[in-house]
């Protein structure tokens, strides 16, 4: 009973004294209850206070903030550098996976299941470039490269209800994180600008690189070896590698995400997991449990057992990408 | 000439304006060369003016930030621990390295110069424990463990001129990284405390670890593997792969520093390189290019080229550690 008028209060003071906060997102259990744990967890002499310095969020990208339907943004990329560097590469023409990429076969590609394909092609796209170099590459494209579907560019395919929920922890002190399946130097370029998260606080997939100098020019190049997976069991060994705490708040979308979010949630203290799940066939694409793409199985299951939010994005989120709300 | 009146009138603001800054450094040029630095690197208008997202400092830490003399700290722990644990490890008493351990027999372990020793010694106490029950055991240790020299505690041989620069460019905006070939599990526990430098913060050699569920309990547990060694040329790759962004300050006091000054230096807008040169054979120890800990030779010759700082302790710092400093 004190729990609850606990919780009554917050709900209150917040639509009483902040302007309407996530707009974009209905007025629904998975919205209150974020309301009330950042309230709880961020107001002084509350049971469940947070220090500041203890604020950490951590958030999947793919997904969770922004699109990964028809296929991983990153593979958009990197299918589209294939096409870019096939002239220096006659040998691609013959050689799979990259007669796939040329010859648009996704399907055979994606049907073959082999994960060193995927290996081979972000290697021989990411690698013998200096990190300087390869962002630019990343923002060139960014600047043209359009999803099939909606034919917006990619960093407008980002989801509205997530851009309001990471600009409202940051304002109550909470330092948001991505942890990532996608590639730490294919984020950076542009996660400052999209999602205000500087490139210090990215974690995600990485290749090997070497530090040499260059006429007189140190640089860092990457080498064609993947040195890390930024996916299931890894993403809780890189918080903890890289932030060294336990996150108070793990957002994301798919079964990878399940050991991040058991690995946060099973910290002492109050602690908030909540999965993206993608019900809305409509606005944005419908998918769960037999995706070959951002598969939710293991976790969902698990999310009711562990009080986890499951955000059913059709019944509650008002809008999902930016463009809804300006056509209000 | 523009610029030595711009150099001045920062100097004569600092005095005039602030309390005395780093007052543990002489009056010297490095003292002078730091200050003008971060005037002009964070006085909105300078034509060195670095946003505030960008001022990123990054510090060695053995013989830069705390003492390294006569071993190496992490070396202390590690023995202790061989110590603690031999118990359990009734093989160690004929085994190398943990005999000469056992035996006190430090000399014959270091003339061996095997590297394999010291990785071997460090995963036998580093690793089968999770990373919180590590944390309470250096936590404990150094609340007891003193200095062979001194006998202070490890944590009291840091130096004070640096713990004043810290604070100074923490209070400019800028974020202090540590970046040490020392183990990162090791330095989290005591450098928020310390320095002021949280968990985040502090990049460091790794070992391997898995994330597994023990009893519903999610832990993740150190492995008997290295995975990174933080040292050398994988220093500026750890800035890159952590940080993302080109430092703009690297200190440091060895030869393993210099590909992290190199990386730094050469990046484009003010840039400052440093170096602090073991000097001063009364109040600590004095070496450099024979030391086999902490060899500063390279990138002693490096410095005049580069217009790095070079700090000669015994000259330009008026306390060293402190305690010096209580003792006025």
């Amino acid at each position: 009973m004190k729990k609850l008028i606990v919780s009554l209060f917050f709900i209150v003071s917040f639509s009483v004294f902040a302007s309407e906060p996530l707009p974009s997102w209905h007025d629904a259990s998975s919205k209150q209850a974020l309301l009330s744990f950042i309230e709880k967890t961020t107001t002084a002499g509350s049971v469940d206070f947070v220090p500041n310095s203890e604020r950490i969020a951590v958030f999947d990208n793919d997904g969770t903030l922004w699109s990964e339907q028809p296929i991983y943004v990153q593979l958009a990329f990197t299918f589209d550098r294939i096409k870019a560097l096939s002239s220096q590469h006659p040998e691609w023409k013959t050689t799979q996976p990259f007669q796939a990429v040329l010859d648009g076969d996704l399907n055979t590609l994606l049907a073959s299941g082999n994960e060193g394909f995927l290996i081979q092609l972000i290697t021989a796209t990411h690698a013998g470039i200096s990190t300087d170099a390869f962002r630019e590459t990343v923002q060139a494209w960014l600047k043209t490269a359009r999803h099939p579907k909606t034919g917006r560019l990619y960093t407008e395919m980002v989801y509205q209800p997530m851009l309001e929920l990471l600009a409202l922890l940051e304002s109550r002190g909470y330092k948001n994180y991505i942890v990532s399946g996608g590639g730490i130097e294919f984020m950076r370029p542009w996660t400052e600008i999209v999602y205000n998260i500087p490139p210090e606080r990215v974690i995600g997939s990485s290749i090997k690189s070497k530090f040499e100098i260059v006429d007189g020019e140190p640089q860092i190049i990457g080498l064609p070896e993947m040195q890390f997976i930024d996916d299931k069991e890894n993403k809780p060994i890189a918080i903890q590698e890289r932030i060294g705490r336990r996150p108070v708040i793990a957002v994301g979308n798919s079964d990878g995400d399940l050991a991040m979010l058991l690995w946060t949630t099973a910290g002492k203290g109050p602690r908030l997991g909540m999965l993206i799940h993608h019900t809305d066939d409509v606005r944005e694409v419908a998918y769960d449990r037999n995706s070959s793409i951002g598969r939710l199985n293991k976790a969902l299951d698990q999310a009711p057992l562990k009080g986890w939010i499951v955000v059913d994005m059709k019944h509650q989120w008002r809008d999902i990408f930016p463009a809804d709300l300006q056509q209000k």
